[in-house]
């Protein structure tokens, strides 16, 4: 099975995208949320995209390295936003985003 | 993390997703393909679901019982055409989907 | 081209799916952004749905009536939170989400 | 609102989306699904990016241009295969992913 050559990006993927959906369920939850727009933001951004290129992966997407060059750039603007967090939600999220970051520019071509 | 109580659930919807999408892109390489063409629209169908499920799920989505209603369903339909065919990767793929049908009737309010 | 009967559910979930988004990201943008949070939920809820349901009819999923009942039901609940605020995205937003909702039921066998 | 500003390439995306998936949809009841198992795979690959882009610009992502620019390369890929073949679904198909693919290029910074 050809996907099981991506088994260690698949993983940082899957990881990546559900940290980041906690990080925005909890980030929506918590008492100074105006501080953490930009996270709430940028979590679905992550998450989307994390979900999008597994799944592209999976189906033997002939765009393998284009989509990885544009979800390794989500992902290290994600974790940079959520490292200046002290939460414990943003800074699990920050090191899966910066893991998945790293993963995923092995894609690319 | 509210996420974690539905740990078994996600790595079944997860398993399942990949199953699907592996058994789509094998589908559409073997030389038999116009017997698969359900099978093909039945994978796309069942990944698609469980792969919004299982962001729905990690992002505290207050629908988890109507999606997993859906997707158990789906799930289901897209095991029964993959049991009908002896290619290795329908077969594991059927597994796939039955095992995630249980998974998300438990889900089922 | 069969998805051709659903245009006018298709320009409903369209028009929801774009309406969500922007009520999200304009929430995002508040001043009163802790008021706002189950809208910012919720639109996510919707935007998500509804553009899974347009793609879904428009590949010809045999589970319509399944999934534009669940659409339905987040419509209306995304619609009834919208309803609360006075904020022109928040009422634009509630008017789509009635629009669809109505739209998605008479997908519902 | 800051999203209508590019209300001709959410049209573009739009249409590329459902013309991609119709044409997925009839090439699963094509006699000759054998010669379209490429366009298949490329109508699912760019009608999944055209529906994520739209969902993006919609939530006002800050990855326009990145994710435009995966999303050309992707209409552009799946149009020159739908053009070589001579279904109506195809021919259409063709147009779309071509208009959408030029919509596309100017959002690339």
């Amino acid at each position: 099975m050809s996907h099981e050559q991506y088994q260690s990006q698949l993983d940082a993927l899957h990881e990546c995208m559900i940290a980041c959906n906690h990080c925005y369920d909890a980030c929506l939850e918590e008492d100074d949320i105006a501080m953490m727009a930009k996270c709430i933001r940028l979590d679905r951004e992550c998450a989307d995209i994390c979900a999008y290129l597994e799944q592209a992966i999976s189906r033997g997407t002939p765009f393998i390295s284009e989509l990885a060059e544009v979800c390794a750039k989500i992902c290290t603007e994600c974790g940079n936003e959520c490292k200046k967090h002290d939460h414990e939600h943003c800074q699990k999220c920050a090191e899966a985003c910066m893991a998945c970051a790293e993963a995923c520019k092995k894609l690319v071509a």
